[in-house]
C-alpha cells in the first residue's frame, strides 16, 4: 500500500493531499483528484495542473496569483481536509494521549467513539505498520464519515471499524491501550479493564469537570491504578522583533485528560 | 530485535524494565538484571525474584510489603529509569513536537542536541521499525549517557549517534523533520533548511522569550514558512468526589515551541 | 458633591448611570438624562420613565419587554458606558495594580498615560475622598475624552488632568504610587523614582515581552528594588449542574505587570 | 486615628510596620515596638534603633550587614507580618473581589468567614474613612487572631467583628457587597440576598469545582442575576536581559470566584 503520507517520489500523484501555500495566512489542503477544480479567494487551480508536478514547485491560479505545492503533514491533512460532523480532538490532546498511553508502532489500541475519525487517523498513523486500531461507533453515519476520512489518508488498513455500542462490551483482549472520547466513559471503564493487558493504559478525554470526577472515580473503582487527571492549555505567540507577545485570543478549554493503568 | 517495550510473552525477562507498584504514591521503575537488588522504603526486592514472573503478579519485599509487577510504558521508563545530566524535555512538549512535525513510523528525523537522550528515545520509539533518528551532540559525555539510555530501552538500532557540533552542518539530506533543543538554534536553522525535504518540519524548543524571538526571526529569514510559536501549560487535577480541584503546585514554564515548514 | 456611584436615595436621579437588566445576556448601562431615549433590540425606553423610579423596579419598553432598573457597579459603568478610543486596561490588571501599589483612600497617585480614562476613573474611585490622581496625557483629544468619562462618573474632583508629555518630567513629589501604561515606560522610570516617596510603588503595564524586559531593567537601573514581573490570566467558567467547564474562548493575553519599590 | 498605613511624617514611630530591606531575596516586615529585637540571618536589629529614624535611611545589624528602612505597603504588611492560622486569600483574588464588587471608600460590606483576617484588613483599608466591614466568624479563636491582625494595621475602627455563625443570618441590611469565603457558601446565599441593597454584589471564593457548581446554582435559585464564575492564574516572570522567561514554579490554583448581582 502506498500511503498518502509518504513521498513515494518527489511528484504529486493522483489521490495525494497537497498543501497549496499562498502566504502564512492563506494556504489550503486539497486532495489531487483528476478533473477536480479548487476555488480560492486567490483564484482557481485545477488538480490536473498539480498532478505530476514536483513538491516545492510554484503554480499560478487562473488570475495569476502564485502558490507553492507543499507536502502536507498529518496534522495539515487531518485538521484541514477531513470532513467533520462532530467535535474533534485538538492536536495537543491527541499528542499527549499517544505519548502517555505508550502508543507507537505495533500497538493494539481500542478507541471509542470514532466520531469524525480524527483521532482514529492519528492513532492509525502512529501504530503503523504492524499495529491496529479497533474503533467503536454506535452512529453509523459517523462511522461512514470516519471511514472515508481515514481511507483518504491511506491508513485504513490499520483500522478495524466497528458499528457497535461500546457500552455493550469490547471484543478485543490484551490490548495495549483503550482511548475513550465519549459522553459517558464511566459506562465503559469496566470493559476497558477487561480488554487491556496488564500494564495497559486507559486514556479518557472529557469536556466537563463532572465527567472528570465520574470517570476518575469509576476508573479507581474498576481496579485501575496510577490514575492521573490533567488538562493542557495551548498559548500561541505573535512573534516579531521587539513586539513579541501571546496572542490575544486563545482557546481556553478543550477538555480534561484522564490516564489510568491496569496493574 | 526484541524491544524492551513489547511483551514478548507474559513473563519478565532479563533486561526488561519493570514497574513495581506499591501504591499510587510509591512505585518504581527498575531494570531486571540478574543479581541486582533494589532497595526501597518498602524493603528490598531482588531481580531474580522478578525475572520469570508474569506481569500483573504480586511480590513481597523482604519485610513483607506487597507490590505488583507492572509493564511500564515508554514514559514510565524514560522519566523514571533514565539517567539525566541535563534539563530534559517534558512529555507534553515531546508529544506535540512529534505530532506537529508529522513524525511517525518510517520518519527520518534529525535531532540536536542529544542531551541525556530522553527525546532521542521518544523519537526512536515513534519512527520504528523503518525510520531513523540522527542525533547530534557536541559533548561526548552526554552522548555516551544518551546511548546508554536509548540502548537500555532497546531502540538504539533506530538511532545514529553523532558526536559533532551541529552548528557546523547537518550531514543528512531530504529528512522529514529537524528537532532542535539547543541554546542557540538560530545558528542551525540554515542547516536545517538545507537538510529538510520540501514540506519538512523544523521544530525548536527554547526556554526564554529572547530565544523564541531570535529563532522565529532566523527561521523566517532562512526561508521557512508557516512559522508558529506556542507553549503548553499542563495543569494537574486532584480528583475526588466532592473535592475536585486543580493541584496547588504547577510547573509554570518549561519552554516555547516553534514549528516551521520548508516550502 | 454627590457621586454617581452612591445611592443618595433609592430613586434614580438625573445624571445617574442605570443598568437596565433584561436577562443575563442582555443588559445595558445608560446615563439617565432628561429627554434621552435608548433603543435596544428589546425596544425603546425614555430616560424620563427611569428618572424618579426606585432602583429594583421593573419597566417595559415600548413593545412591552420587561427590564429591571439596577444600580450599576463601578465596573459596569466604566466598561459599558465609557467611550473608548484606545486600548483599555482590564479589570483584573487594574485591580491588582491598585492592591499591590497600596492605593486606597487618601493615596496620591501619578498616572500616565491617561488614554480613555478607564484606569483614571478606577484609581479616582479608590483614592476618594482625600486622595488625588494626577494623570498625564500628551494627546489632548484623549485627555478630553478621559475628562468626560471621569466627570460622568462623578469622580473628577479627585483627578488633576495634565496635558503634558510625562517623558519631560513629573511635577508632583512624594507621591505614593506611579502607574505607567505607556508604550515606552522606561523613558519615565527615572522621573517616577524622583516623584515617589520612600517606599512608594511603581506599577507598569506593558503588552510585549520586549517592553517587559526593558522596563524591568530600567527600573533596576533607576534604583528601584523588589522588582516583580507577572501576568494574570482570567479564565471564565460556564457553570450548570452536571455540565460545568471553562469557557471555550478566552482572552489569552492583555499585558505584563511590573511592580517596583523605591527604597 | 493615625493609621499605620500613612506616613504621618517621615519618621518611624512606635507601632509602625517597617520593611527592612537587605536585598531582593532578603527583606522582612516587622512592627516597631520599643524594646523589641529582631533576629535575621543577617544579624540582629533592635526596634529602638529604628524608631525615630527616617524612612529611606540605612541601618546596620549587630554584625554590620546594611539594610534600608522602607515604608511597607498594605500587601507587605498583611502577607508578611500578619499571623495566620487558616488558608488565606491571595492578593490577585482579593483585588478582583474588591474591584468587581464595587467596594471602595464608604462601602458597607459583609464578610464571612473572617478567618485570619487577611481579607478583612484589605477590605477595611479600601472602605475607609466612611465605610464599614461587618465580618462574621463562628470560631472565636480565629476572630481574636483577626482582630489582633486588623488592629495592628490600624484599620480596626472600620470593622465590626461578629462572633456568630453567618448561616443563622446576616444582621445588616442594604449593604453594598457580601463577600463569602466559606466551605459552604450556598447556606448563606439566601441571607446575602436579604442583606444586600438592590444592585449589590455577592462575591464568593471557593476552592473546588463542586463548591463552584453548588454556589452558582444556589445564587441563581436565590434570585441573583448576572452570575459569573472565573478564576485567576498568576504567572511570575524571571526577567533579565536576554534570559527572560516565566518562573518554573507556579501556584496552579487558589480558588474560583463567583460574582452575582441582586437585581
Amino acid at each position: 500500500m502506498r500511503s498518502r503520507l509518504r513521498c513515494a517520489g518527489l511528484l504529486v500523484q493522483e489521490g495525494d493531499f497537497v498543501l497549496l501555500y499562498f502566504n502564512d495566512r492563506r494556504w489550503y489542503v486539497v486532495r489531487a483528484r483528476r478533473g477536480a477544480r479548487y476555488s480560492f479567494n486567490e483564484g482557481v487551480i485545477s488538480a490536473d495542473e498539480i498532478i505530476g508536478r514536483a513538491y516545492g514547485e510554484s503554480l499560478k491560479t487562473h488570475i495569476g496569483v502564485e502558490c507553492r505545492i507543499v507536502k502536507p503533514t498529518l496534522c495539515d491533512i487531518v485538521y484541514n481536509a477531513f470532513k467533520r460532523r462532530t467535535q474533534v480532538i485538538y492536536p495537543k490532546d491527541a499528542a499527549l494521549i499517544i505519548l502517555k498511553a505508550g502508543i507507537g508502532p505495533g500497538s493494539r489500541v481500542v478507541e471509542a467513539g470514532t466520531g469524525s475519525g480524527f483521532l482514529t487517523a492519528i492513532l492509525a498513523y502512529a501504530v503503523r505498520p504492524t499495529g491496529t486500531v479497533y474503533t467503536y461507533e454506535v452512529r453509523s453515519e459517523f462511522l461512514e464519515l470516519a471511514k472515508a476520512n481515514v481511507a483518504a489518508l491511506g491508513v485504513d488498513s490499520f483500522v478495524v471499524f466497528k458499528n457497535k455500542d461500546v457500552r455493550e462490551g469490547i471484543d478485543e483482549r490484551e490490548v495495549d491501550a483503550v482511548v475513550l472520547d465519549l459522553a459517558d466513559p464511566w459506562e465503559v471503564v469496566g470493559h476497558a479493564h477487561a480488554s487491556l493487558r496488564s500494564g495497559g493504559v486507559l486514556a479518557c478525554f472529557v469536556p466537563t469537570v463532572n465527567q472528570l470526577e465520574k470517570v476518575v472515580e469509576s476508573a479507581r473503582g474498576a481496579g485501575f491504578v496510577m490514575v492521573e487527571a490533567e488538562e493542557l492549555l495551548l498559548r500561541k505567540y505573535k512573534v516579531s522583533r521587539g513586539e513579541t507577545r501571546p496572542e490575544m485570543r486563545m482557546v481556553g478549554h478543550t477538555g480534561y485528560l484522564v490516564f489510568a493503568r491496569k496493574p
